[in-house]
């Protein structure tokens, strides 16, 4: 066996397929969003940023930096250790309790990430539970996959978005099994929102537990920017709230938001929480400001709504194929992993602009795309720049697709 | 199925058992390690730690956190993006390079935590590499087990810290398999070390890859920090070296230092790294400002090898039973959890010393500890006054233990 051979022909393999990732090296300006510094080799060139999920630039609210900052003062950089051993900070215990008071749950429990927060609540909940059976969307993210998988419980798989589907497979089942529904409300690929009510009703109906993906809609959506749930009144149906803090917060960390004893048996048992080493003391700082500024700021969701309805007007009279959906994200479709990247390439080398051009397997080939992410802070003369840009590119290119 | 019955009562057996987890809420105090303030209801106090893995309290060091409000400053909060999406930022890039050559390797990969670079790398490792047997040691820690568990990859055990046992294993197997050979330097709970030149020795033989955890080794051992391997002369003989950035380093974070290839294969497939936000700016710049500082930091490991020599001298001139090894952890053995947990809370509470009790399953039922983890800011008055508070607990709750 050729290790160091067989590593350099897989990735040989994605350069032809025109997949291979080249990541974009940026410092993003504090107080100047959405600017940033693209470091190439030794140059370095100021570029506007369309693909970011700080949804709601809190990543540079001035809040949230000054508690980050002063947090450094007080308490230093790491948490030093583990939850269990030395490493809850008060900050993680305030913050638990905001993000429970925010779902309207009991209790809330923290995780170093969203990924993890999926992974090991939904492989502890799926383990568990003796017998379960864990029923989730086609569409899934990544980190709920894993984690069912990880769980090995039984998973059936529901076509998106179809509590009919749902319901089927739901009555096909035991009616003394322990079930799980897993799904999202947000989409990120393509930014269409499930029926979390009919889905909800279905579970009830079926003794099954609700766990609801938020990540792309906290902060974002609902009077307290708690989430679609929220939006349409049916948090308190749900039996489990995921959430990040790393995208309409601006910060790092992930969550789950659920009853006392749901959330003290996922402490008490998740790997994914035990073992591994706390976020630091500024990271829960800063979220907790964000999350308490976010919860009133109506103004902010309102600009974002907005730019974003002004992204798509312009993208529309452009004639640029964009998926419509009820969401904040703007999918612009290419359909082809090379002609993605290359105007990718092109909107970065030539104007300054840049949006990561999003291929397998984050979505189905076929499916390429650059995904725009329209932020309160991105002005009428920033999409004019990017829509007019894009048209050039397109017809440069000569890019046929039909969205 | 009463799921809310089921958590309450699967919380009830932790209780009986006496292993139920109630974490101190501490707040600690930068530039007063290892000072902390504990919040306990609404009263708080002050504690002295001694059971951080902050180990060599850089996670107050002025360079550290002048490092980290100068990138939120420049930054703010989060990275705003997956690695590939908009979230690579510059202090990433420096801060691979950096842990690359730390370790004399060609790259260096940053993960979310160390917990997720096992995690992703072993289990990306395991499963891309077409019919891979993964040679685990008996003790590995929890995040490389869920790695391997994840790969669905074969897997042998081999006796902990045993070559020859390895030896026997991979003599069995077909030797036209990809082999990987997983184990770590520090062995966090008995502090005991492995036999790196010999197991590479082996694993040589059978031309099997190496992958060392050294998670709790660097920034400790090794002329410039870079953990047990780089002290013993093999790190050029090791496939793979894994670190993290949240114990002697004292921020949060993981890594792996591989060949350019490997590093790309593992960017390239692994799910736990591609699918989230990446750590933020502060994060990474604080993480470097440390290893650059720890590099030359010699005089600061002598120190707390001082620290922890002078420990061990006086709990063995108290009598008080502690596992000899040649690293810097202390285990103070009870061997049973509820007496475990009542010497802690009555550190905590008389003495205002706080070590959190180790139970299950961190560490095998009848191996319950306290361990201890002498930093070089622990004084003389402090090693005293632990010393002599453990003694006093001890004697007043008659704790039985053969070390
Ligand atoms: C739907 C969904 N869930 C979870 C995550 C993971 O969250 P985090 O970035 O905080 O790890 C992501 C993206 O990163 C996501 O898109
Ligand atoms: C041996 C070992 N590897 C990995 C980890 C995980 O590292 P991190 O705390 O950075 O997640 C730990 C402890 O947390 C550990 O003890």
């Amino acid at each position: 066996m050729d290790y160091e051979g067989f590593f350099k022909e897989r990735i040989g393999g994605l350069k032809s397929e025109g997949r291979y990732r080249v990541f974009a090296d940026l410092e993003r300006h504090a107080g100047d969003f959405p600017r940033a510094t693209r470091y190439d080799g030794d140059a370095t060139r100021d570029v506007t940023v369309w693909c970011s999920n700080d949804y709601l630039a809190m990543g540079q609210h001035p809040d949230v930096t000054a508690a980050m900052k002063t947090a450094v003062d007080r308490c230093g950089a790491g948490a030093g250790g583990t939850r269990n051993i030395s490493g809850t900070n008060h900050y993680h215990v305030l913050l638990e309790r905001e993000l429970a008071d925010l779902h309207g749950k009991q209790a809330g429990l923290l995780f170093t990430s969203g990924y993890v927060s999926n992974w090991a609540a939904l492989g502890t909940l799926a383990s568990g539970l003796p017998n379960c059976v864990v029923l989730s969307d086609a569409l899934n993210h990544a980190s709920m996959i894993e984690g069912i998988r990880h769980s090995r419980a039984e998973k059936r798989i529901f076509a998106h978005n179809d509590p009919d589907d749902l319901a089927r497979q739901l009555a096909d089942i035991d009616p003394g099994r322990p079930k799980l529904v897993a799904f999202e409300s947000v989409y990120s690929m393509d930014g269409d929102i499930a029926p979390i009510a009919e889905i909800c009703e279905v579970a009830e109906r079926y003794n099954a537990m609700t766990y609801l993906d938020e990540v792309h809609a906290v902060g974002l959506y609902g009077p307290n920017g708690a989430g679609i749930a929220d939006r349409e009144g049916v948090a308190h149906r749900l039996t489990v709230i995921e959430g990040t803090l790393g995208k309409a917060f601006g910060v790092m960390g992930g969550y789950i938001a659920a009853s006392d004893a749901l959330c003290d048996f996922v402490r008490s048992y998740a790997s994914g929480f035990i073992f591994t080493t706390s976020l630091p003391p500024a990271i829960a700082a800063g979220a907790l400001a964000s999350v308490q500024h976010v919860r009133t700021a109506h103004a902010l969701r309102a600009q974002q709504r907005d730019r974003v309805e002004q992204v798509r007007r312009r993208l529309a009279a452009a004639g640029l194929p964009h998926l419509d959906n009820p969401s904040h994200i703007v999918p612009v479709m290419v359909r082809d992993a090379k002609q993605c990247k290359a105007i990718s390439d092109r909107l970065l080398g030539r104007y300054g602009i840049y949006v990561q051009p999003i291929n397998y397997p984050t979505v189905p080939r076929g499916a390429e795309r650059l995904r725009l992410t329209p932020s309160p802070l991105h002005s009428d003369a920033d999409i004019d720049a990017l829509v007019e840009a894009l048209a050039t590119v397109w017809a440069e290119l000569g890019v046929q697709c039909a969205a």
